[in-house]
């Protein structure tokens, strides 16, 4: 459009130019400045809002962020902002990742890594996010373009790649460990990476990339009937990875690929995919920015409403060898994690009859009942001395398995991980 | 941009015309192909696709519904296509209802009737569905923008009101009973109302409106903190109304409105009001298409992903007339629903009997396990003789209460409210 209306300018210019006579001019004028409307129209991106610097708590009509920083006021967060310091990667923009990515992009993430490389057809209609008008683009341009209009404050890297390949392999690994926009030297450039992808083997190789880099992320799948789905949570080392606790019809030997016959394709659902989506992201905002329980496993039974929660520990026969030396990594921290799990219930036993002793109340009565307790849990930052914060940096992390539940013996551990395996395949 | 564009053409018509100097024309000419062209892109949509007049199962890419008809092949729907029979009402297209209109809108729905009275602004930006280039815009009529470009095959109308002014709810009821897209001449003219409104008052006018035409709807919410919301069947005089057991805020007798400060907003979060949406569309499918279980009300505690589940008979104390006089005509037809209750499990014992004879089986070794038994009361039509089904219509709809579960005497029907009220508002 915008070159249409360049030349059309110039071919104005050449008549201007030519004809001298004044009732000309005044017709050419009128066109003139028709194309200089038509060209501010488009150029203004049909109204795209220009970047912010800080996100304000003001409450206007006009400001984007003024619902999320409301969060804050109403105690649920403690510094929403922090979300502009933080990396996500979303492997596959389908009828998961897309919607997963417009959620972040809303909720105004620092930055999004996007991987794909499928084309948007009229068949992912039934989903949310794509539009028709973008069929034949890559999902990762499209995403690109819906994504950068919606919220220009986020920084966003599309990699239009198919990560089972070996060079689109090298290439997530290498965006994955770029560190030009992390704020901490640890860790890899992203704060989480999210599966949204539709097949055992990407997700395998989600696997493969996050237990080599220890990269804690979040798979997410939907069934084929389009009326189940789950959200899993997986830190090398720590929980069970991909490979621990293979789905039932790879364990048994047979190779998925030969399961989708020509002409035969999965159902789908936008409200299956939708509410997938929006507890994947609402555990991720939880996980960056420390409110709530993190899920370690969700499922989404649709049929009847039922949401099926569960732990996987780490299997220590696992076939994938840098998961087990995550594994061994994590059990030589333990007397370190478990000595600062003491110190963090000795330090909140402290602030408990500190706080009950301040507190404007005649009588001394004091009443903490589970829900405050829990609020206490994931706000203690808040109440801890500020040394104290410091020096025990790993406490402050969430869902850290008990030392009774890690005292379970390996035996216990398989029979466990077997029921695990057949709940996780049976819905 | 039209107008923009036509006003051009009559300007080169008249200059065409009074220069007859053939080097003008060639440079006119061209003028008018640069307006033809960006003519053509403007009105072509940007590509949006045409009608269509069946819905087809044919697995290509270019075909909108393949993922949805292959929900019947999947063993999860009789008869998809039903879809386009059916008129669903969305009253309040904010969080939650502007992406329930996008999810009927892209599962193909019959008929979408729309009711807002606000405008979109930059601060719903961090909610899903508008854009920022539709700010200024009434919310139905950007929703009436966007709906049609991703799915023409829906018809759209909608009504910019405020329900709560006595026009807005007359049009409001004439809305709901016009007949004239509707194919059965009982009932209202749609086939469920959503509820999406952010407020009590709202809710009310829709309570009010269901119970005087006897009309089944859905209600839904989110809280102020972002992180909880609910979902709720409601079925006249067969339900709990929403007058029933009124929230705890206005049962105390305070005024909603004197809550609301001046500069204080609610949180929210795309995230919440995503599964919300996506758990209330879920059910009205399962509603309108009659697959799995319905559910009667379903929390969403996002801090804990914790999803209380209850059901809430009628108080035979409400204060709302027409909920009374619904609950009577219920109560009368009580002894023909338990008769046609009684005869349809009549009948399904009779099919498992059958069945089991003419296994494929050697031994006659029968098990029917849960899982078996749901999918087989939730399909029952398929396999009861055709003659049956017609004499029992009633006995196909779902989540009929037992007559043991009716038999409760009023004062544990009171007991039990009370529990639930306090339940209800405890998220």
């Amino acid at each position: 459009m915008e070159t249409e209306l360049k030349e059309m300018l110039s071919d104005l210019d050449n008549l201007q130019q030519s004809l001298s006579d004044p009732s000309y001019q005044a017709s050419l004028a009128k066109m003139r400045s028709h194309v200089e409307n038509l060209t501010s129209l488009v150029n203004s991106g049909q109204g795209r809002r220009s970047k912010v610097k800080d996100m304000s708590a003001e409450v206007v009509d006009s400001n984007p962020y003024s619902r999320l920083m409301a969060l804050q006021r109403m105690g649920i967060v403690d510094n929403y902002e922090r979300i502009r310091d933080f990396s996500v990667a979303i492997v596959g923009i389908g009828g998961v990742g897309s919607v997963a990515a417009e959620m972040l992009t809303r909720c105004g993430i620092g930055r999004l890594l996007l991987y794909d490389y499928d084309k948007v057809e009229l068949a992912n209609m039934n989903r949310l996010f794509f539009r028709p008008e973008q069929c034949g683009m890559t999902k990762t341009d499209a995403a690109v373009q819906t994504l950068s209009d919606i919220n220009p404050d986020v920084v966003l890297e599309s990699y239009t790649l198919n990560i089972t390949t070996v060079q689109g392999f090298e290439t997530f690994m290498a965006s994955l460990t770029n560190k030009t926009h992390s704020l901490s030297k640890d860790g890899t450039g992203v704060d989480l990476v999210l599966s949204c992808v539709d097949n055992y083997e990407a997700r395998m190789v989600v696997n493969q990339a996050c237990n080599e880099l220890n990269q804690t992320w979040m798979e997410s799948g939907v069934s084929e009937d389009a009326v189940s789905g789950h959200i899993q949570l997986l830190i090398p080392g720590e929980t069970a990875c991909f490979a621990c606790a293979p789905p039932l019809v790879v364990a048994s030997g047979v190779d998925e690929r030969t399961l989708k016959r020509e002409g035969v394709c999965a159902a789908s659902l936008p409200t299956t995919m939708g509410v997938v989506a929006g507890l994947l992201v609402q555990n991720t905002l939880k996980y960056l920015l420390k409110f709530g329980q993190v899920s370690p496993y969700l499922g989404y039974n649709a049929l009847k409403d039922y949401f099926p929660t569960m732990q996987m520990k780490p299997n220590p026969q696992c076939s994938n060898a840098a998961c087990l030396e995550r594994q061994e990594e994590y059990n030589l921290t333990k007397p370190a994690r478990d000595a600062a799990a003491k110190a963090k219930m000795d330090a909140e036993a402290l602030i408990v009859t500190e706080s009950a002793m301040h507190l404007d109340n005649e009588w001394n009565i004091c009443v903490v009942d589970d829900e405050e307790q829990d609020k206490k849990d994931a706000h203690t930052h808040d109440v801890l001395p500020e040394g104290l914060v410091h020096e025990l940096p790993s406490a402050d992390e969430f869902q850290k398995p008990t030392a009774q539940e890690e005292s379970f013996n390996s035996a216990d551990d398989l029979e466990e991980l077997k029921r695990q395996l057949e709940a996780l395949n049976a819905d």
